[in-house]
């Protein structure tokens, strides 16, 4: 059974409070627990963690080394500055999958670069809620090629 | 039951011929295959069109308005500096999901940038051949919610 | 009697349909009619073309050489990027002008600039289907006064 | 009967004597005077103002508020750098017609930029002294539009 | 008693008329005399000049020079580009407050920049007609420091 | 009698050591009492956080989601990088005013962008301690304006 | 004997007509003889193709995939923006040469960068009819080497 | 005798006071008087024009169209941004000589850019008070070398 | 006895696990070993301080003021960006040594960038742990010079 | 016989040392020797040049003026930065090619300036040792052209 | 009596030879005597220097340490790119007058630039021959008051 | 015994006169006698070379191939634009250590720039006449490594 560590960025834990017009009415919770029954038909165990603090989530990456094999990230607006998540990402060497719930490619021009990418392998946005479920299908291809 | 037009913009034809260290070794047959199989399971059904000639793409976009329900497309090169194809894309009024078989993010800087993504629901970049089937998942969603 | 080749790039056969906010809801149909009595008064023959396919366009005007007095031209999101089309237009050596229904210069920038305009007499924007009926008056004019 | 005040910004005074290579040699008077005999069949009037002074130019356009109906505006070299018209321009909320007699967009880079743009309703370029009758044509068609 | 000068740049004897959505309803007289009522609390006395002419402004702020304490000035448009009102600013050598009724680092980017911030005090951007009463106050507070 | 959150981000603990020439002698604990003494004048009850750590001070704001009535921030350095803490500031949806105590249009050309102005409703900047009081009384009057 | 495709862009068909002054009177015709004659010598078989349409070189060079040993190829305009003839040709992984009749890094800024030129052996420009001859053989020496 | 118009843009009037450790202390009238005493030497006839008034200078310099054989200019900050100015100075097609008392090209960025300089015979920067009486010299002998 | 606080920022803690083949197999213990035995020969006393989260790093720096005498700093990634660790060492005034075990002015260009050095005496970069070693050696000179 | 200088820019002697990957094993000295069997084949007399000191080969194009015929030169590094190599060789009038063993159009961008370019007929890169004689024979050509 | 070096960089022992439109025909010894002219009665005595090699002018300026009053520099091509020169200029402690023939600020964009300037007491430019006379007198000015 | 090359570029001869308040009064002869002694210990031999021509530089570290171990490198002014330079030293593949004596990434933008990064094992900048020790041991340990 392989094992996956669900991780979002700041912010995240606001889901449908923050512009509800842009990301819908789902609590983070219940894209949890959506994520949660997903997992069992992939044959996939998650964990999970949401931080405002770059740190926190840099130090939970870290303790994935050698415990998880893959990572799906939503990065919030870290995305766009943090060279320092990016270099946990890459120091823990497993398949990481970037999603975004918005098209971040459609927004303001800051939101358009992830320094985030060069590390992932792949990266999907603009589906809502919908972008979490497919980067766990994609990631569990990921992980199953590699294995 | 929901029609769903999958364009390949140009140098796709040539699928298992080109950089297979980068595409894999499938054929664009091969995954215009796996997505009829697939299109099965999600109630859509689907045409396909594959060019090399903006134009011959242009024309089968304008084809689609009133007549299908979505457009999945993967623009090949055209994503980076096609405007035409882009405001075709945004005449017919259709949701678009913009899909890339390598994580163009990481690739060299001018394939960072698609002009394609303004007018498109979504985009997902990465997951080879998979790019494909989470798109049309996705795409087959989108139009769902807006039915 | 002069001869004038009106030159419609790709995606104008959509008007009346796209971004009517934008355009209006004439048809492309309804702004030739328009064109052809307006000839008429100017002492003008025109002749049409539209295409999404940038080579129809060039070779389009290539034929035009020797044949035409002059090019009305609306490249559509060519403007922006196409230098065949343009060294098209700089090899057949007629006066050109160029209309664009909408203000281009205040819409993205990305429109602001035009590829086309170094090769043109000059170039007039923002005035809807009157673009046309404008550019065709200027162009018989700087037809006249070339005679 | 609409009323149209018919703004010159810096050196169109010196139309005539300055590079007559690019601009003919028409005088600004005999401009006026052109547009005065096509007002007449336009059932428009005209008020006319030229000054080499922006402040001028701006408390003119104030003045037009309230007793006007449309501006047509050839704003020399003040097209490029001067915000202050342009906020005057938009603080009056009538319909604007730019115009310039070279085509800006084949000059000098700095000339390819017009910060009037984005509140102007279109803008016409390259026609010399017919730049502004087709200008005057073109204002006098919006004004009917929104009337 | 100090006294302070308080400029007003281009259109801003406007204000009431353009995009009260952005500036609200009240004049520039009702916001002098705002000033006026607040300048007695604060034994300051007050001199008023408004032009849309960038050489009256400059001619006002040199007949300052030994005769005035301060400057409290808003610069309307000429804040993002007349480097010549910036060097008149610092040639008098008197403490300035910038104040702007928007939040011009949240509208276009050209009004983020501000060539006459470097010779000011400080600034004070976004809260309508509160922005010169804060303005105001700050700029006795300066005044009486250096005193 | 309205809530507001003052929140204050990295380094200004040090007020009072760091830069003196730049930011004066008083300590942020100085502040605090001037702005509790003037807080009574305006019907304001004021909550104080200081942290060097962008989590924190994200966690902070959210908290003051359904529980505070606006935010007074001098964000530090992270007004210039910190797109959490401006995703953090618009998802709580309540009126913020940004202040700096120097004028940071002046300075080094980094410390000219504030990434935190689009969510804001104003900024000052330049006034050292009575950067705070002045924002405190702008933010009072937003309230106001908003109740 | 090695088997070449000679590959001609947009309005190269014009040759002898467009721009004499910059391309001479020799027209495409005249240097496919040139070149034929050329190739006897050097034991090398040609084929020409020369098209306005992108998508005609795209699948005129997916076509000498396995049947071709070489490509000589002067893109024109394309040169300077379509990645979707680079794709082509590095799709077909046949040494390429690129040619330019005019000293493409001494005109326009614009035609300073080939996006071709990351795909090719090398690249030769100025020389006019000249530059097809020394293509070839550069090309043919190439190929020899590679056998 | 030649004729020279000697025009001093804004601020110049302040010589004397502003930033005299740049400046000197040496009026403007000082210096009008020092070049009265050259001029006698030269066999030229001065007249002399400041103003802070952008209008005033353009009307001046066209004033000076067929009664002046020279102009010797300190355009002040108009330098890096009166494109108007600029144009002035080209329609009147007199030999013009660009003068600043400081070093332009070691101070602020934005002061190494003369949009002037195009149309001037040449550039005298960094003599104080001398830079005008060495431009004077260097105009009374382009002067003399077209007559 | 000088007192060093030595600082790692984030991912540091990997070091040993990380990219091996740029930075060698030496763990962060084994660097802090090798420092401590250096440390004995200069006179000088260490402590340390690893962290990914910025803040605690700036707490750390704080607590340095007026207890130690210079501080030997690996920024990690916050090298590119964080400008508020950057205002937490400047707030201090104790000398700074800014050490990288790669060599980042040869790596990805947003790592030439080094945001900490304006504050910093020097800057050692490329010999891997060497770099300690060097930078704790050029620390210890700086501080005795400055006693 | 047309007589030619053939120079060497800085390194070029050490041809056969130098990253062999990119440059292939012959020294200059081979390469050198096999011009010299090309040159008399074309009725060419050769000269040759290499020197490390941009100073001596601008001496040496010097030299050239008036005693040869067209100029063959390899740059080397200063082909990216020298404009007194540029104005060296445009000074002397004579006809130049530019050769460079490397296709510096896809390796650094900061080979893909060429500021020689523009004193040149024409340039040829990327065919290693071949460069040169496909340059010499395009000189020859040149030569005869302008005989 | 002040001692004078003229220093002459690359290129400018062709004056006379190269592009005589931009430069005359006057050559660089009808100038050098024509300054020694000068020079008497200037009270100045001048030391001569031209070489194309940047080495030689460093070193001759480095010589002119303790020996010399003043530097005279037209520093040819260099000018745009020797930092080298500019520190030799810098480190020598003299003052420095640059001067140019021709109008560099005119020209191309590149010659727009001048890393000398920074170091230099002022800048003329444009005067041909005339460009040595003026730059002479404004340094034994600038001698004498430094004197 | 590993033998080292110090080379020293333009202007470094001046140490202890040029700018000696950045620099310090040491000599290059100080420095050089300096290392000298270090290198006793260090089982290091030296050579030193001193030039303000990029050409000797060039030909001596040529001369370095095969002869030396490594090469200890100021490049002076060089750093930041001697492609030339670069490339020698990346010809004769030794490990090269680059040093400066003052932060370069504290001083003018464009220092903060080296293009001889690329080809360096390492760069020690800022610690004065201690730069060069340190850069020396490093050297040694990088041969001893390779060894």
């Amino acid at each position: 059974m392989a094992k996956v560590l669900v991780v979002n960025g700041p912010n995240l834990n606001m889901l449908g409070v923050r512009e509800p017009g842009v990301y819908g009415s789902r609590t983070l919770s219940d894209i949890e627990n959506m994520l949660r029954e997903q997992a069992a038909g992939l044959q996939v165990e998650l964990d999970f963690c949401q931080s405002n603090h770059e740190g926190v989530l840099i130090d939970r990456i870290h303790a994935a080394f050698g415990t998880m094999d893959g990572i799906l990230i939503n990065p919030g607006a870290l995305t766009h500055y943090s060279y320092a998540l990016r270099d946990a990402l890459s120091s823990v060497g497993l398949p990481v999958v970037e999603v975004h719930m918005s098209n971040i490619h459609k927004r303001e021009p800051f939101r358009h670069v992830s320094v985030i990418a060069p590390v992932a392998a792949g990266q999907i946005a603009g589906f809502g809620a919908g972008s979490y479920t497919l980067g766990l299908q994609a990631l569990a291809d990921v992980i199953r090629q590699q294995a």
